[in-house]
């Protein structure tokens, strides 16, 4: 590193993320990720105060880039069914890309998910959360019915009818010929459900 | 064996199941099999000509309970929604007391459910049969809207949809508190997507 660079936390987890990917989670230490960033140990510690706190911010980080890039579609000006098929379908896009291109961080990120329950719970409530104000504007908009105006119960029903399509336990199945027919045909169910 | 008993398939299957449950998918033999019946393992290759193959028809019959579970809700006189909504509830039932009921035996079917990948397409398309049957049942009884008639596509997304409370990626969800009111609001979901 440049000496002239403040230690912050993120560059921290630049550096981690950097040294997982390289090393792999078993093997990746705070003293690679130290070295890395020509910084003692001690300095990682004074940010981060276990390795397991840093692996879990780590984690949360990544997770949150998939939050960043999907917040486009919890807002107008396009209607809220456009904006819940955009929303779906750029999920979906993002976890096979994040599968397919990297499989190597995708390994490691898999691990890191495993430790870090609590976070991707976290983070799970968080799509669920956009996903529910995309079907309360739908419903102000007159364009989704919402019979008993319980929205958050609605989009988690959405996002667990959609998991063949973005839980990471069914990443085996992305590259299959015809999941491009059945993430439509779900998205279709899907709309036809909240349709006014 | 009582050595009047006529040595069939049924019987070899039968007793392989015994086997796997008690060895282990990695230790269990086709001569471990042929001892528990009682006869050289030569007989038991008369019926299955490899390893393999015996195991391949023991996941098949164990898959097949489920579909032979499934068949009184593919048929009247119950209106088709009611039939669907039951059907989905067995199958989630069924699927439940295997996961939880016998964890080794479980574990033994996920180890050859992996070895057995065209035996398992098989069984989701005879799945999907029996929901395809009744969506059109459904538009036939005039309670379900099948606006291109494509019953196939449709029973299909109703099985990805629902594919938390089925597939065995997920048992790990089936015994949380919440699993429940996740389930029922998913089919919910999906009657309305089907209703006319």
């Amino acid at each position: 590193m440049a000496a002239t660079e403040t230690l912050t936390a993120e560059r921290i987890l630049e550096a981690t993320e950097e040294v997982l990917r390289r090393y792999g989670p078993a093997k990746a230490t705070v003293v690679d990720v130290a070295r890395v960033l020509g910084v003692s140990h001690g300095s990682v510690y004074r940010h981060f105060r276990t390795k397991a706190a840093l692996r879990e911010a780590v984690t949360e980080r990544w997770l949150e880039r998939t939050i960043v890039a999907l917040r486009p579609y919890t807002e107008g000006p396009d209607a809220a069914d456009e904006r819940l098929t955009g929303w779906l379908t750029a999920l979906f896009t993002l976890k096979r890309r994040k599968a397919g291109g990297d499989p190597e961080l995708m390994a490691t990120f898999q691990v890191l998910i495993g430790e870090n329950s609590a976070v991707v719970q976290r983070h799970e409530e968080h799509l669920v959360e956009q996903i529910s104000r995309i079907v309360e504007d739908g419903h102000h908009e007159g364009v989704f019915a919402a019979p008993e105006r319980d929205y958050a119960t609605t989009a988690r029903a959405v996002f667990d009818a959609t998991g063949r399509f973005h839980d990471p336990a069914h990443a085996a199945d992305w590259s299959a010929t015809d999941i491009e027919d059945a993430f439509a045909a779900v998205v279709s169910l899907t709309q036809r459900a909240l349709r006014a």
